[in-house]
């Protein structure tokens, strides 16, 4: 069944307007015919049933039938990245929906010299990616911000945050996040040019920090998320199985 | 310093002439100049640092001077993976070999439906990733198979098999990685619409195999080749530390 994700409150008998590149892909690409079902989420009510009702010339309709599942929260996980290439940074996004990321904080670091960034094609990229996943939610996809800044407004230390630190002398990422404990979480990876001396001191010097390492190889951006994100799942997050 | 992955014997005093379009890359695009050094490595004598010290119009030569590292061997980790669209068997490739993986082997399997595959251009893919994450060896390419016959010439019951099974009802990786031993291993991806019944049934009944879930989420391909390749370095790997 098509998964679509949508702004309006859903409850049955509801009547949802989709978007107009969304009317798009249900009925030219995907083909959906009149009276077919497709699943919705909102991100606040559940997920529910719909079937499509009207297709005009700029959109079509769906009417709102049946709850399938409640409402459930990802793990209370940030990532927290540094802005990287676009194409890269496009991945990263997906694969935090994908790996059930609550957030994601775009970070500006002394080796960032991207200017600017389309958080809007972002947000869309985490939507899609929420949608093909299973998820219930979306991430949120936060606008740039200094890194200095993010740690100036850290919410409370009780969130942990797990630093992937090039330097490799932080305990491996599995058996440091085993001895970890704390339900918030951040997860932070650099960019591509490494973290400066004076950011990786301060960072270190956070109290809320837990230093890892990810292997003895360098890995790309894109594939240090994946990693953190998995680890972090495995040891403290839903992949821990019931 | 820039690494360079060659295909000559190397030891001090050995010259070695790059292909030509790595002459392209070392003199054209990072305008490397005559005396200046980079690393070099072959998978069997180390890296080594090497000076340029002759540029032709059609390509460079390069002199060998120093072992900097003595060779050594990634785990022994065969990734399984069965065929699927270029652009993310291309990632897949790469991240096997940020990740460590030794040797990357393509499956057809029942939903397969890529009728050809560029096994040079993936292994070069695979050397540009050895070159930039610093190992000393490039994950081997092997040409498509059927999975069964990868099956049935599998070498020994002592290599295991570690099962990404998107049904869901084995073991979290970490948990069943976490009891396991073993020193060969290779871990099996399927194909975007997954195994087929028969084909899941024959994986699960092999007497090498260890199967796993990689939490509750849909996972793309790329997706889950990275978070297993990740758990396996973390939990039986050389992410372990010293």
């Amino acid at each position: 069944l098509i998964r679509l994700h949508v702004e309006a409150d859903l409850a049955a008998g509801a009547r949802v307007e989709p978007r107009q590149e969304q009317a798009h892909y249900l009925v030219r690409v995907m083909r959906l015919a009149i009276d077919e079902t497709l699943l919705v989420f909102n991100g606040r009510d559940g997920e529910w049933r719909a079937r499509l009702t009207d297709v005009t010339k700029r959109g079509c309709a769906l009417a709102v039938e049946e709850q399938v599942r409640a409402q459930a929260q990802s793990p209370d996980l940030d990532l927290i990245v540094a802005l990287v290439k676009r194409a890269r940074l496009e991945t990263i996004v997906e694969k935090a929906a994908e790996l059930g990321a609550r957030r994601v904080r775009l970070a500006i670091t002394e080796r960032t010299n991207a200017d600017h960034t389309n958080v809007a094609r972002l947000e869309a990229i985490a939507a899609e990616a929420a949608e093909q996943t299973g998820r219930l939610d979306v991430p949120q996809v936060l606008v740039p911000m200094p890194l200095a800044m993010i740690f100036a407004g850290w919410e409370s230390p009780d969130r942990r945050l797990m630093f992937c630190d090039e330097e490799g002398d932080a305990a491996p990422a599995a058996t440091a996040l085993g001895a970890a404990e704390g339900r918030r979480w951040a997860v932070l990876i650099g960019p591509e040019g490494g973290f400066s001396p004076g950011e990786r001191a301060a960072i270190r010097a956070l109290p809320w920090v837990t230093p890892v390492t990810l292997g003895p190889r360098i890995l790309r951006a894109d594939t240090a998320a994946i990693a953190a994100l998995t680890l972090w799942q495995s040891m403290l997050g839903d992949w821990r199985g019931a």
